[in-house]
């Protein structure tokens, strides 16, 4: 075997349109496993039912007019205090029936468009996190440069298919930070950007910019997303309200994600976590089918367990798996599109983060999760965006892709003719069926290392985080935007310039 | 919160009779998921049918005359040769008749007593490592010591069902060697003991101490198992086809196990080399109803690709998990129970380690592994058997044992009343609901640390493999045998005793 036999199936680390090896397998990824069941259906409907019961006789804490009144005229009855609100399951009905079942994002490159819909397996890095680390600079608040180099590395494998709010630009002031956000995910990828739900101003700006870097004055569909994460238990503050609202208007898909914390904002149980989120997710649906009938929007799902100790929550356990299991049974059941949660709660990129993301990137998998959030990068319970925690945890996701991938089993893949060749006892190597294949049989792995235990350990006896660190050193190193990305920068540029001029846009409160 | 809200969910170190907490959850799993199909049913049969057609065609070499003459006689082929022998598909499925679809193997202790049978999921550690390793003493060939510090901390982890072969105690003559290792398991814990098909002098000597250890003259039926590995591609070689002959006269269930190396020993596609792996285990099947019809026997699976420049095997590849999905469709297709296997080719407990196990365990489970070989200490593709990283495997497999429990969703669970008792924004640390489960609502880790950053920092910020080193030792250190355990060992070891004095059986060539 000679060198040349190592052939790498990566994507290019440029992310622009072209094609690369690998390229058309990773984009598009089916789901290569049935979605799994855990409760009978009557336990499905019974959580579906008692959720109801939470918003129609216990109601919830809505802190935005706008969204109350929406609530009021659906029909919702309003406390005299003006802002709780309980639900019944008639308005929840019929915003289930207007809600689409499936979600087409487009993006810059058609190739790199995200089809929310059933069956898909849709991958999103790490995010929302204050800080960074890597080895070679250690843990520090991130910075827009931090932002940059992130989604340099998530432009560069086909296996992330939407970019993110990887790492918060502390530098940036806040007035000003998504126009340095939303430009670098311009910049640096044709893949969908993220948005965050700060507040109406933000949002139009980055609307305006979105729509702007696509050659057109408004969006005609979706080409965005967010995150909406209530305020656990029963609270829906008003940035979120208002984010559910102004998306559905837009036609922008939000993904409605309570985070529940079974013993701390949630009940102590599954069972009762996911009642919870299931309330508070079906109330944010509602909202947005309010704002809009027929809007985009996504079921979010994220339960785990804390330390009941400390209260610190913990990622990849039975309890988070199985909260992530009975979501997929639930977001089937109210037939929408779904976002899971990977995450880890290590501090590094050690056997623990690597079992804790890989056990929970597997559930939500098993679930049928059409998009797996935080599923690369994420550390801490999501303080701290690693660079080597999103190179080890790339090696479980490109795997998951290669797992999607036809499996070949013809005549000619089960090789009647290559076992007749080889003799008893002898071996494949140089046989004709093997020289034909080679190049391309297996999956080359991203940071694993193969070698024996002599030639690891001449070579340093460096563990999976410490080659990680040239992994993506050498990505960012490697980066190359495409060219065809400046094509309407320079009017998004003008557009933030301006908007910087006149003072930005502050999030609320 | 005080300290007494931390309950640890584990198994008693000893190992004996007696209940510890998880106890009664964790030693008869049933696999929480529903087997996952990758082929359709006509490829899973083509598959079935190429194998049948390398049987009957191509044919195997059988190194051991008494398997041949037992082939022979039932109508196989025999070449000129005399060893290679052709075999009929009738033969095959008179075999796959009388294979019986269950197995249970007793236990001294009956609690422990393991069922390979349909959605059973048994864990086994990983086995048969030359070499041992961990943080303290470093990497070094295996001794008795050794082999005595693995079975106790085998012993000691509930969520492991048999006792099996971690390290080779290379300071034991070989042919003492097999008395050492079965009294060291008989002292050690009434899981089922593994015993090796190292000769049918050695096989005696161990099925004669396995049944004075339960107080019996002979084995009555199944109270230990072996693993069968054909040598890929195409021959079953002496030792190995007498082990087969010897266990299913015994009624003792050998594994019958191809590994077939994907570009090495064995085809290059996923598909080819399961054919061959489905050949050679059909073969060894065979053998064993030949041998005694209706004697225990479980197909075995195990194929994974090669590093095509170094020829170096790899683990939890996509191949590797491919493969195992597969043969689960394929066990199935013919009827029994059978064993899947994980496995690491990392060189330490590091995060590669755990991805590479954590994906092809989750693979076996997916795939309805009846039991799951190399699921917990496995490095360096088998060379060597780790203290931490069985530690580190062990989290995952703890996790699996939790997920199979009940899933409690009934009105209780649910939490309606809890949901009712905390206020919008407020919390459920001290809600009724909460005070009343806290306990032991969530499994605890075994070596993740769930400590905030500043924490992990100020207690050294180690890793979780350093971390799992003080795991090991306390659970070797804590670990006390049941007097129970001893009730027959006098006899063991006065056999053992005289054999010794007799000279032991050299295992074969």
């Amino acid at each position: 075997m000679s060198e040349d036999h190592h052939h790498r199936r990566r994507g290019r680390p440029g992310g622009g349109a072209a094609a690369g090896p690998g390229r058309a397998a990773q984009t598009r990824l089916r789901n290569p496993f049935a979605p799994q069941a855990v409760l009978s259906e009557d336990r499905i409907a019974a959580i579906h039912d008692t959720a109801l019961r939470v918003l129609e006789e216990l109601g919830l804490r809505v802190l935005l007019p706008e969204a109350v009144a929406l609530f009021r005229a659906a029909g919702a009855r309003v406390e005299a205090d003006g802002r709780t609100v309980r639900i019944g399951r008639e308005i929840v009905a019929a915003a289930l029936a207007t809600a689409p079942g499936a979600v087409r994002i487009a993006a810059r490159d058609p190739g790199l468009a995200v089809d929310l819909a059933p069956g898909a397996m849709v991958f999103h890095s790490g995010a929302g996190c204050p800080h960074v680390s890597d080895r070679l600079r250690g843990r520090r608040p991130g910075t827009l440069d931090d932002f940059r180099e992130a989604m340099r590395l998530i432009a560069g494998f086909d296996a992330i298919h939407l970019m993110g709010a990887a790492v918060e630009p502390q530098d940036v002031a806040p007035n000003l930070r998504h126009y340095a956000t939303t430009l670098v995910q311009l910049e640096t990828s044709a893949k969908v950007p993220f948005v965050y739900a700060r507040g109406r101003a933000q949002v139009q700006d980055c609307f305006e910019m979105i729509a702007l870097s696509a050659g057109e004055t408004g969006l005609d569909g979706p080409r965005t997303f967010t995150v909406i994460n209530t305020n656990s238990p029963r609270v829906l503050d008003a940035p979120m309200a208002e984010g559910i609202i102004d998306f559905a208007r837009a036609g922008q898909p939000a993904f409605v994600t309570p985070f529940c914390l079974m013993g701390a904002m949630a009940p102590v149980t599954v069972a009762g976590a996911l009642v919870l989120q299931h309330a508070e997710a079906l109330a944010g649906i509602t909202l947005s089918q309010l704002a809009r009938a027929g809007a985009p929007v996504l079921y979010g799902a994220f339960a785990s367990n804390v330390a009941m100790k400390s209260g610190a929550p913990a990622f990849g356990t039975p309890e988070h798996m199985r909260a992530m299991l009975v979501s997929g049974q639930l977001a089937r059941h109210i037939g929408l599109p779904w976002r899971g949660s990977s995450g880890a709660a290590a501090n590094m990129a050690d056997a623990q983060g690597a079992t804790e993301t890989t056990l929970a990137t597997m559930a939500a998998v098993m679930a049928g999760a059409t998009v797996t959030v935080h599923a690369a990068g994420w550390l801490e319970g999501g303080l701290t965006f690693g660079f080597e925690k999103f190179v080890t945890d790339m090696e479980v996701l490109e795997t998951l892709a290669a797992l999607a991938e036809p499996l070949g089993a013809g005549p000619e893949e089960l090789a009647f003719d290559a076992l007749a060749e080889v003799a008893p006892g002898g071996h494949f190597f140089g046989a004709a069926h093997t020289m034909a294949r080679y190049r391309t049989a297996f999956r080359e792995p991203l940071v694993a290392d193969w070698s024996n235990f002599g030639q690891w350990t001449e070579k340093g006896a460096l563990r999976a985080d410490e080659r990680a660190t040239e992994v993506w050193r050498a990505r960012i190193a490697a980066f190359a935007p495409d060219p065809a990305l400046e094509e309407n920068l320079d009017a998004v540029r003008a557009f933030a310039a301006r908007r910087t001029a006149q003072g930005g846009a502050a999030p609320p409160g």
